[in-house]
């Protein structure tokens, strides 16, 4: 029997909204924000100059910048109030989730001050100051104030680490939150629009973009990686390993996306960074890498001819864990950086909003089903 | 300069999904649980027994419902841990935010223990009795334990009125919780299944659903028709009130649904209640009842050549308010009821689970801007 009508499971090739933030060029392997090819800025920005781009449509000038800066270090501040409440949040949770319940608990009086755009940069602000305090209390430390001086990358490290980071970590940990500050509507993006479509408010979009980023389909692919390089544990174990992987038809993962069908971007400028990280970290971050740079080559022979290439969570847990980030993190960070893309999504989206309300195929029995007293069911 | 490509926006008429869990007959005005008629259903059927229904896609034997109800009512117990947590989200946060931060707080826990279906009836049972408590607390009482015997409905009414129910307003908040359990995939349904479709979990589903269904043009629908009731005040100001509402372009809150553009055959049923309800209650339920028919009466003649008729939103508050629900927490008894639709897609997905990545069209600035160093910009 077919169905009458098409049903667009996953969405996939459908187009859901018109977007300035990003472009995906999959035929040539090249991401733009703005218009801005991601690796220039990667070499050039800074994570707060390309939140700016993304939240206001365009580059700073130099005085709008420091306003800017500004404006996020306030936020970025923590006081003796909010870090009770990520205390707290973290004595019944961990990880992504005390990230969401703290925006859950103090999101009414975010949406109570200031503009959305406001809101989204306290959000912003906010969400490294978060996470860095909740890693410390998962790993036995006290809370404390945040440096906003250091700047978001650098404060997230600097309160992970207890000490004043590296230069080469802030940028490492910069440039990672540039490449994932923005990528289109994947699912975490998409749940925070249709959150917003309803009039719902930046925090509540902000929250389904945590929990729809969770999934290990999604966000938790990086955790996953690493995972799988601490089991392959050498490089020369790699061919044994895939081929026991791929004989049980076993994911390989960081392998494979969705939209690119080549290499992706973002992992080409990360397995470079990856390198380097290795090359000044040394210990754990070499070994890991030699792991991951054997089972590229190796999975590649088989995979490409499929369209499977290495993603951006391939390589990142690498660098992560070059700056401090323990690999229980790794989908935190990123949804830390992913603000940007998902509150820049919403007030572009509440431009013209439209309610998301698509339909589903009904397959059930039919209509009209007899209700038998409940003495008469068997 | 014509879009090359369409673009879904608000995917109006696109079918996401296939699912056997509800069909909305939108010709003939009527809505089916896994083909049962809905208004059969409030009827002769109770909340727990359609809840049975649509997890499990057949209605149950006695035994069946028996076990399933003993499970539930487990379920809707809270401890003195569990009564101490709602009270925290309840000292920094209120309405669906504090529902909401419970299931963050406590998701770690209900993800470890049982499989998904077990973890949805938690979440069903557990929803109302949280739910009951932060409307306790937020009335300036303390929590108390729920009393599970009285069934979802009469257990949330006894909480938030500290008193055992009367016979009828177990029934109406039954019917009401039957009449919002599943309707396809509206904003926060189709989000939560955006959520599981990464393979993240039921509770983070359940916290997307709620972040969705906040919004005005989505679950907070009722508390606006409310307003709106209390605003106009008197059935002799309807016409004026009425007339200023048009000219002005404002929305006649629960009139319109995006799928009926009939009457909602939902409404149809809550119509007749909120009559019963004026009847029997009078007083503050009486006086919204005079305007809202009043209201109806006028607005219809102006509405239904477009298409707008009243929705489920419209009728409501009469019933709500006659079992003691305060209007800042209707939308909260909406999701507490509409977890059950949510947890079936969600469980429904995952038989044949697809992430859902749509694409957006880009219309920013062409690719390849020239990064100009800061302090050249102007």
């Amino acid at each position: 029997m077919e169905a009458p009508l098409k049903v667009y499971k996953g969405l996939e090739g459908i187009y859901v909204l018109e977007s300035a933030l990003s472009l995906l060029d999959t035929e040539n392997g090249k991401l733009y924000y703005v218009g801005y090819d991601v690796e220039e800025l990667v070499a050039k920005s800074s994570y707060e100059e390309v939140s700016y781009l993304l939240l206001k449509g365009k580059l700073p000038t130099k005085a709008e910048l420091e306003a800017f800066v500004e404006k996020l270090k306030g936020e970025m501040q923590l006081d003796e109030k909010e870090l009770e409440t990520v205390r707290l949040v973290s004595k019944r949770s961990s990880g992504m989730d005390a990230l969401a319940a703290y925006f859950v608990l103090t999101g009414r009086g975010l949406v109570d001050d200031g503009s959305p755009m406001d809101q989204a940069i306290r959000a912003i602000g906010k969400a490294g100051s978060v996470l860095g305090n909740v890693i410390r209390i998962d790993g036995g430390e006290d809370a404390m104030y945040p440096d906003p001086s250091l700047g978001v990358a650098g404060n997230l490290i600097y309160l992970v680490t207890s000490r004043k980071p590296e230069p080469y970590q802030i940028e490492f940990l910069d440039d990672i939150l540039i490449l994932h500050a923005e990528h289109g509507v994947p699912a975490s993006t998409f749940g925070a629009v249709v959150a917003a479509s309803t009039l719902s408010d930046v925090y509540s979009s902000i929250v389904t973009g945590i929990m729809t980023l969770k999934g290990p389909l999604h966000g938790g692919a990086s955790e996953a990686a690493y995972q799988q390089f601490v089991e392959i544990g050498d490089p020369n174990r790699v061919e044994a390993w895939l081929e026991k992987a791929l004989s049980e038809r076993r994911r390989v993962m960081g392998f494979g996306h969705r939209v690119y069908k080549i290499y992706d971007p973002r992992a080409k400028i990360v397995k470079a960074m990856a390198a380097r990280a290795a090359a000044i970290a040394g210990g754990r971050v070499k070994a890991l890498y030699e792991v991951a740079s054997r089972l590229e080559e190796v999975a590649l022979t088989k995979l490409a001819p499929k369209g499977l290439f290495p993603n951006l969570d391939f390589w990142t847990p690498m660098v992560y864990t070059a700056v401090g980030i323990p690999p229980n993190y790794f989908t935190a960070v990123f949804a830390v950086s992913r603000i940007v893309g998902w509150v820049a999504h919403v007030l572009e989206y509440w431009k013209d909003n439209r309610l998301i309300r698509p339909l589903h195929l009904y397959v059930g029995p039919p209509a009209g089903q007899k209700y038998v007293p409940i003495e008469e069911r068997h």
